[in-house]
């Protein structure tokens, strides 16, 4: 068992069918010693931006780990399958986008291998489900002995399809950025790091102007919503470092009609 | 690796996105051979009474262990975190009453600590996800080889915030008790005791008078409801040991119309 | 710790309570080391047969294991309780038919055991969870050092509780079948093994007519549906190995009005 004895999974697969398990089932006889964590399996059908989103934001946390992701709607097509090391970390999965942002959040690829060497797979390979025959048990081969230069035929990192990041940019003194995701409270999360809040001069306790849907908002930027009256709309510093929207006690999802992609201008309030 | 090298876990966190996962991580970051068991993750956002009633329930079941619950809407205000030593457990959360009912499941607090030593969190400490940088490393350290004295400040035990028990009291020759929770087979638990049904004399074979929402119905009170006659209502003894209302093949919660909080009031039948 | 440290769980009691946690806690008390793949959690409320289907679907891709599966509407009823030896893993479950075409998958049973030997469960008994009470502590003293013999009473496999097998048949040049399960991705199952199609000489590239719910269609019989325009019917195999209709980027079962159980017939198009 070498360094990484972590392996974590993200996928598309649902929780009500046997894929999860049979991915588990795989690593373990490979690797039986392997600690596998479970992401999220919950990812919607086929959206690899809210798949790359969970990866990137949740990889920080880990320990060093091989990081299986499968949202995969080509599986089967051309599209290839990759091994990326990055920092302490290895993704793997399709090079369909889905691993580039956590690549960025880990610090950069240091290497790439194409997933070549079919000896490390489960035989035969179903057409339609690599995360059991090809993803899973390289990453498991991965998560015990073996090299990654192993794994198949190393590649160029700018090759790599790459995800175009959401937006966020400034114009003048407003941020600008959309909804990267609402998690099961209906808090938006907007793709504004809180490093640009501080780069426009904003700070904790400022009051903001938020600009979406045709709308015009006043919310305070507070470090936390515990504070907030019961229906209150506020901005906040999230655990991923991101500018998120909340309503005390309610969802600011339902409140300000804001599904993922929605644009959002963050500005602060004019003295009165 | 101390006496106690299993850690459950359950939040109001869904199972959408990584926060689950991104507090495995730090488990395991910690502690890399504790055994992580998920009691539930879908405790509805902010209840903390339904939280406190599933872990009441079910660490019963469980070998001695550092059981982490945060179902925690005050985060970031002043609430405090705890650690409770509790019989062969301890129990790690936010002091909000979600531990309270575990804590007497388990025999009362021996030992109460609030979590004061910053030494042990994950740095920087998100004011909004405490659950990873708070509770769960400092679980995972009581856990690996950490003394419960060192995680904070001893507080007394009469200091905590106690959830109000639900209804459970006898008039007469009837018991009265309010709907605990609903399963997803539609069974509807009561506060009552299967121990209040000796007290008052009744035992399994006899035939229930059950009065809820202004209705009047009749069941029996039967050991298990597999020899019920589908959509048959009957109570039985459930495996908590608390009085349940079951409709054979079918859901009580439905046919009765009974939601969590609801009165329901049991009786021997007069006999005809 | 045996040959078999590995152990899987099915069940139907949902992920909202602390039902499966607690069988969780309990496996761990008794065997410490062993690793729990949960399978899945979400069969419908006592549908068995569902049940059944996953099992034997995923129990292929399993290290040695003892499995356990509770779809259990019987529960407390006479239905006996039952460990089965089929090839490298042991079953656990109630003699429901449950564990029936997993027994098949697995190359059919070698030992059949009735759970008699009380000493192994958990007291006391709960007349409605034996999963957690009975089920599961067998199951760990299985994948710990317990031996087969050991848990009960011998006795003969022809006494099982069968299923039904899912229909399958050639009527002259036509393959019949019926809808096994519906997976995340809309994608429907047919009871109809790739291998029928080769037996009726139907290899990939091949168009079908398929014939369910009185209308007739026509699809390509693909390897995969990576390469199918959205929208696309196709007709595939599977990675359980059998025959499979998907819409691309869309959802077959709902595009063709197939629940689990609907029949469908399937044959070579005509030359036109």
């Amino acid at each position: 068992m070498g360094s990484r004895t972590c392996l974590t999974f993200l996928t598309d697969f649902g929780l009500e069918d046997g894929f999860v398990a049979a991915c588990h089932g795989v690593a373990a006889g490979i690797a039986p010693g392997v600690r596998i964590i479970d992401i999220t399996h919950l990812v919607p059908p086929g959206d690899v931006r809210r798949g790359a989103a969970v990866l990137a934001q949740t990889v920080p946390a880990m320990p060093p780990a091989v990081h299986v992701a499968v949202v995969d709607p080509g599986v089967g097509s051309a599209r290839r399958a990759i091994a990326v090391e990055a920092g302490p970390a290895i993704l793997v999965g399709p090079d369909n986008g889905l691993l580039s942002w956590a690549i960025t959040a880990l610090g950069g690829a240091d290497m790439v291998v194409a997933l070549t060497n079919s000896a490390l797979w489960r035989r035969p390979v179903s057409p339609t489900f690599h995360g059991r025959d090809i993803f899973m048990p390289v990453a498991a081969h991965l998560a015990a002995d073996t090299a990654l230069a192993e794994v198949g035929t190393q590649i160029g990192g700018d090759d790599l399809v790459w995800l175009a990041p959401p937006t966020n940019r400034v114009q003048g003194k407003e941020a600008e950025g959309e909804v990267l995701s609402v998690d099961r409270f209906g808090n938006v999360q907007l793709s504004i790091p809180c490093g640009t809040m501080t780069q426009l001069g904003i700070g904790f306790g400022s009051v903001l102007t938020i600009r979406c849907n045709r709308r015009e908002l006043t919310a305070p930027y507070a470090e936390t919503f515990g504070s907030a009256a019961p229906g209150e709309l506020i901005a906040f510093a999230d655990s991923a470092g991101q500018v998120s929207l909340a309503v005390s006690r309610g969802s600011a999802a339902e409140t300000l009609s804001l599904p993922p992609g929605a644009r959002v201008r963050i500005a602060a309030s004019a003295p009165a």
